[in-house]
């Protein structure tokens, strides 16, 4: 679906700035920076209708004026080119630590009080306007999940215009206007995001428009950016492929004039590139140069020039609170008067509170105001996925003869990935490292090709303009795409190396974070979830070493929002589509799917891995002696992951040759939040599924993926949780084979075996020669190893016997 | 100490490549090539002096053919420019997966038989060389720990030019050349690290060569880079302030002349800048405009041009093994045969495997190679460092009236580091994300300033170009400037809010896995740990809100190396100084000191600090009423860092004040990792001490900083874990006051009091009207900080109170 552009007006300017015009758009934005310093300082008084009294202040001064009045700037004219022109625009605010300027803005709108009615647009709602700022049982001092009109959160900087970005994937009428401060754009990720546009295709995509404010300084320290000369930063965003705007000075009304120019000028070259994409036989065949506004005005802009003799506005120092005495210092307190008065409220406001009727009326109105649009809500714009039946992918697995064959066990998910973006052409998209193909989900690019506008050589593999597959050898842009693409309502999954996701591991964090919060408020529409896919496991990074081997995402997520997280480790490639389509149907969670990408053996069929992935964990009697020899067991296996899994069923075998008598219980762990009480996290097992799976006194040993300790940290408040002995991942690689990972991490089929018999605690016929067997093998396989590039040929190629029934009972 | 540069030949320029020296230059660089291919393929015949059979074959192919032409390129004419000019050359390979490329070379040169002799400079040494290549038991496939020459692992990538500029910092006569690959180039933190020359002082600092290769692929697609127009580049590299030399084409001849061109000017141009700044009266005022390559050559230069008939060389198909099937199809083996035979092995290596005399007189001598530079090696460099006596910062404590005194808690800590700074001006440096006064430790801009080489504007507070704070807005650039920084031989300190040192944890975690390996190899000497300072922590970052608010770091530590991995918690100023300063002169380790920058209660004296540090953790019997009572303990309450501590402390002397019969005893953690089994972690506390500490059956109270579930992983295993009760962070956060923050996490006073009635087991007088207290306690605060911006005025003043002995035992 390709969309049109409105051609009205695209030949007709914006209509210049008028006089009146202009006075009014500074009142309004003075109506902006007034409300910014009032939340900042004010817990009374809002209007200052009364004269500034100490206790008038709030006890403890939070908050960031200096990014504010840019930011407040930039909302206004945002303001203007909504109204004249009907662009539906998101604002995503960089130095998001100006909080207040942005709830401000949303309030002068209306779109506070709809949202907050106890926030009124009066003189009441002031008051609660401001005394609710960066108070307890209050807001958050950045912009944040309860800001309306927000995707994007403003602590953890760097992620502004990739966040821009993924909103405007496929959103060809939406404008995301960007304001990156030059503090952030020290950052890696953020230096990274500005070749997003390499990835913007004009014809089906909306348009990013970055406003890079310069005002020179960080917390303490000027900033980079700040002290370079325009020609170099004109050339380093020109290298990037922009066409740079340039608005500069501490003029008001000068910078006001220019600003509005310059966002003209944008927003029709944004629209002639899109015009041009769009008109019929129209194409993309080079990154078009888009249009970005350097915006250089002073830090603290209309704030206290000078405090106590030292210069404030236009330096460091007006970074936060620019007089912090106020409630101590009779001076402090009038000077801050001065400032209020300076923006004159009493002809801003009418008596009643109410934004002056003339100013009210240069807003947007309904959905078109920066802080309703619907592309902030996404749940709003959210339509569940088109999904085939997974059954159409799944393999066939005969339960007569499981594990005797091995597959990609991400290929099916690929077939399926390939008929979702098949049948939802606008509306979904996968994310990934330049690893698409080598994590086996390469069935995709026989219906669309990979994205990347720009010249196309002969020699590239399905790469265009109109690809849909997202590859770029970023995990912050993987990543960050994805979260604003889901965030504006739409479905993905980001692919990746699983000891790499490690690099955006704090974007995830974040991210948790933000939908934690956002399922508290009632008018945030659940968000389509945010799913990883971690391939290219540490047991199987085998030939690249140690330093692709790091389970420890899991680690990293799993103290996170139980209402949030879901770790998956499908041990087969039928419970991985189970558990794929349960993910991509699901809202609000970070879904962990951790799966190789490798040939593996493979168990399940079809029904029984959906009722395994339902269940969250299930005892596979198959491989057991349990119920052959009609007792309760003297050990429970239980395998978590797919690799533990083998080494898991494995060891049971050797168990079941060797000690026949011996009663084994195989469990099997899909959803590995399911280990923690119910109490703590809504997939918990319950306590008698715990016991069904584990019984209550048995001894456990678990093969588990990640580190070991991640499934001990899970079972602390169940029942004897010292009777599972865990084998993980140990921190033990480097390039030898894939039998060898687990023997250098102890977690081989012949270390399993070992600690169950010594764990079972009941001597049977067979034990010692079990013991010496595993111990022969270990020793077979270092020398092996010294010898050959591959594993032992009867490891590499085992598979589960099932022709070696367990003996009936011998009593 | 500012170096000088040696000006011969700094008007004399580098001899023009004359036809023989391109002859014997060439001849080199297929050496290389030649011996990078036989590492990837051949596991015998290493020269070919048979004829190529399928047994000469590995049975697995892998490693990255792709790039190592380019790194050979570079390394041949690195040779050159130290054998004509004398100077030390560190190179850093971006592109790491070329591993067999700088294996081949670090062999050409000799150094790699001197480090690894079975590999000697013979046909045995060169079989054993090829075989060894990618091998269980052998070596990896990427640069990494084992590779001679190397401070740079080659798996993650995004950090060659963060680690060649940490590498430059006070080594002002190195040059790091880095090589900087297109695909690593478009990773944010490559991004974020080209304005390293902002904070690069040639006066006192190295010099660093960008080369970036621009080979068009990566894996499977096009590179951003390689698809920009050569205007972009240059714009984008000198808006990055950078003067760029091309030097383009696959006419082998030609690119090396123009190679070796632009090497020597931009050699000439890095020693100008050098002698300018380094003159009698030379002075550095903005950033001067440094060199960078970029080499255009196809990828896989020189291998298969085409296989089965579509195009490889100079194509993505060319990244990793451009035959792949030399065992299976005999085509394929004539063509690998053909391709090796092309680079003319006979007349390279003479008959015994040695490089030909004339070539070998190519490579530098001694410590001069690349591979056998001491900067590589940086254990060899190290001096320690001169540490003041830490009993000059020392808060004063009077143990008869501990816990009184409030004082930010790493205030004293920048006192000693001020002094460090002092006493150490070229070795020792803290790099911090702009927030080194925030979070308090400014005392040291009294002798150094914040470092930036640019133009210093009058309202700039302490920032200059000789300034030795390395702050910049990128955790990326701070972690990986420290990395280099230390792996070279010097010591330092990152300090940084605790929720955004998540930013760069997965570059922690691949440097710990690099000490890790490096500890093993008897040749890499131990270097300074990387000391990470979490500051500004969970607990208190209750105005800044829920994105700030995130102790994770633990959890992603904990899992790896316990050779390597230490995290302290000390709970006052005293502490903290005890363990910084062991820090400090620790090798090989890293090092999480988590210590909150606000005022908190003080506690320790100076003898105590050292040697509970020392301990790892004590029972503080003033704390306790187990002494005076004079029976074993009821409960044992725990606090482990800061925070917590003082709520443990809290819950203790309500505990005393309402059930004076209760026994209880007050523990404190301060090494975190001692809580695993000895056998585990080699601070892992002893049984009997643990026992001493914790006692066998007791139940157990912890206050703990992180998440609860990270205690509990470190339990496992220990006498009866169950009893442990742990309280810590479990994600509820917002803009807040202090206390409300641990009541938000359950882990205030009131609950740990609360718990630990509960946990007591025996009844004492006393128990309900404790219960109620809290309770009481915590309605009055929910209502309180609805109306208020701080918390309750007893709970703000808390302090510990001495005057209140437990009373006589009642028995």
């Amino acid at each position: 679906m390709t969309a049109t552009v409105d051609v009205d007006g695209l030949d007709r300017p914006t209509p210049e700035l008028d006089e009146p015009s202009l006075d009014r758009l500074i009142a309004y934005w003075n109506a902006a920076n007034y409300l910014t310093a009032a939340q900042i300082y004010l817990r009374a008084n809002p209007l200052l209708r009364e004269p500034l009294r100490r206790e008038h202040i709030k006890p403890r001064l939070l908050g960031h004026w200096g990014t504010s009045p840019a930011l407040n700037l930039v909302y206004a004219h945002l303001n203007r080119l909504v109204s004249l022109t009907g662009q539906d625009v998101l604002y995503v605010a960089g130095p998001g630590h100006g909080g207040p300027a942005l709830v401000a803005n949303t309030y002068l709108e209306g779109t506070y009080s709809e949202i907050y009615p106890r926030v009124s647009a009066d003189t009441a709602g002031l008051t609660r306007l401001v005394e609710q700022f960066s108070t307890p049982g209050g807001i958050p001092s950045h912009v944040s999940v309860p800001t309306p009109g927000s995707i994007h959160e403003g602590g953890e900087l760097g992620y502004a215009l990739v966040h821009a970005f993924g909103a405007a994937f496929d959103h060809p009428d939406l404008l995301v206007a960007a304001v990156v401060g030059d503090g952030e754009a020290e950052t890696g990720p953020l230096e990274g995001s500005w070749k997003g546009i390499t990835f913007l295709n004009p014809a089906r995509d909306g348009a990013v428009l970055p406003i890079l404010n310069l005002n020179q300084y960080k917390i303490a320290n000027p900033t980079v950016l700040g002290r370079r000369s325009r020609d170099q930063v004109t050339a380093y965003l020109a290298g990037h492929g922009y066409e740079v705007l340039w608005v500069e000075g501490s003029d008001v009304r000068q910078v006001h004039r220019d600003f509005a120019a310059a966002l003209a000028t944008a927003h029709q070259a944004i629209r002639r590139i899109q015009h041009a994409a769009r008109r019929p036989g129209g194409t993309v065949t080079d990154t078009p140069t888009w249009p970005v506004i350097v915006l250089r005005t002073p830090k603290g802009w209309t704030g206290p020039h000078e405090v106590d003799g030292v210069q404030v506005e236009g330096t460091f120092r007006a970074h936060q609170v620019p007089l912090a005495g106020v409630r101590d210092n009779p001076e402090h307190l009038a000077q801050l008067d001065a400032w209020l008065r300076s923006y004159q409220p009493e002809r801003l406001f009418d008596a009643d509170g109410r934004l002056a009727a003339e100013l009210a009326a240069l807003a947007p109105v309904g959905d078109k105001r920066l802080g309703a649009t619907s592309y902030a809500n996404g749940g709003r714009r959210t339509e569940p996925l088109r999904l085939p039946d997974r059954r159409a992918y799944t393999l066939d697995i005969d339960p007569r003869h499981r594990g005797r064959v091995s597959y990609e066990t991400t290929r099916p998910l690929g077939e399926l990935l390939r008929d979702v973006y098949r049948d939802n052409p606008t509306t979904f998209r996968v994310f990934s490292p330049d690893e698409l193909t080598s994590n086996r989900l390469g069935a995709i690019l026989e219906v669309t090709d990979r994205c990347m506008v720009a010249p196309i050589d002969p020699h590239d593999d399905r790469v265009s303009p109109s690809g849909r597959v997202m590859e770029v050898l970023s995990e912050h842009l993987c990543q960050g795409w994805l979260e604003a693409y889901t965030l504006t309502g739409r479905h993905g999954l980001f692919a990746t190396y699983e000891a790499f996701a490690m690099v955006s591991a704090s974007m995830l964090v974040q991210h948790t974070k933000w939908l934690q919060e956002g399922a508290k408020l009632g008018w945030r529409e659940p968000v389509p979830s945010l799913n990883v896919l971690l391939t290219s496991t540490c047991w199987r990074n085998d030939h690249n070493g140690f330093s692709h081997q790091g389970p420890g995402l899991i680690d990293t997520v799993v103290p996170l929002s139980p209402g949030v997280i879901r770790i998956w480790l499908p041990p087969d490639a039928n419970s991985l589509l189970s558990v794929a389509d349960h993910c991509l149907r699901s809202r609000d969670h970070v879904n962990l799917l951790v799966a190789d990408k490798q040939p593996h053996l493979q168990y399940l069929t079809a029904a029984e891995a959906d009722e395994h992935a339902a269940r969250g964990g299930s005892v596979w009697d198959w491989a057991g002696t349990e119920s052959q020899l009609g007792r309760d067991p003297d050990i429970v296996l239980v395998g978590i992951g797919d690799v533990p899994t083998m080494e898991i069923l494995a060891a049971a075998q050797l168990l079941r040759q060797f000690v026949p008598s011996l009663s084994i219980r195989v469990v099997n762990v899909i959803d590995l939040m399911a280990l923690l009480r119910s109490d703590l996290h809504p997939h918990g097992f319950s306590n008698p599924m715990f016991r069904a799976l584990f019984t209550d006194e048995t001894d456990v040993v678990v093969g588990f993926h990640g580190y070991s300790r991640g499934v001990h940290q899970l079972l602390h408040g169940r029942r004897n949780p010292q009777r599972f002995h865990v084998r993980g991942f140990i921190e033990q690689g480097t390039t030898t084979t894939p039998f060898d990972m687990l023997v250098r991490n102890e977690v081989s089929r012949y270390h399993l075996a070992r600690l169950a018999i010594e764990f079972a605690r009941t001597t049977h016929p067979g034990t010692d020669r079990l013991v010496t067997h595993c111990e022969t093998q270990l020793s077979r396989h270092h020398d092996y190893i010294r010898d050959h590039l591959e594993d032992l040929p009867e490891i590499r190629n085992w598979t589960w016997d099932d022709s070696q029934p367990a003996p009936e009972p011998s009593v």
